[in-house]
């Protein structure tokens, strides 16, 4: 598909895409709109999984996948999101 | 300002305007946009702060904020900003 961001995906960006979608649309209804979202929050907000300081329900989920993330991904992830329209 | 949703803004988003934004656009960076959030999500984040769930800066205010809410607040909040774009 066309290049909707100036910068490339990170592979990472992978396995967001499965539950977050990858035209952005979320593919259920609990699972909030990524693409678009302010790049500083989603960083927070993906170390505040890494660090397990949010718990209940789905996240979990968000806690394993954030646990193999570093900094750098965190960091590449949510400028990379947070372009998508 | 033109009613950009179908539904009157419930009286308990006005302290979210503060840092959230009137426009949908938040005042800080960290801040996430919620303006045409998911519902679904919106609710359980909510839920997910008046519980507890989540800790760590942040998650202190909205914490505070969401404590006062009921059931039905959160409902109509959800509602209400995932209708603003």
């Amino acid at each position: 598909d066309d290049d909707k961001s100036a910068t490339a995906m990170p592979e990472a960006a992978a396995s967001c895409l499965s539950c977050h979608g990858a035209s952005g649309r979320p593919v259920l209804p609990e699972v909030p709109i990524i693409a678009g979202q302010q790049p500083a929050y989603l960083e927070r907000a993906l170390k505040s999984y890494r660090e397990g300081l949010r718990n209940g329900g789905p996240a979990l989920v968000m806690s394993g996948i954030a646990a193999d993330l570093s900094d750098e991904d965190i960091k590449a992830l949510a400028q990379w999101f947070g372009e998508q329209r």
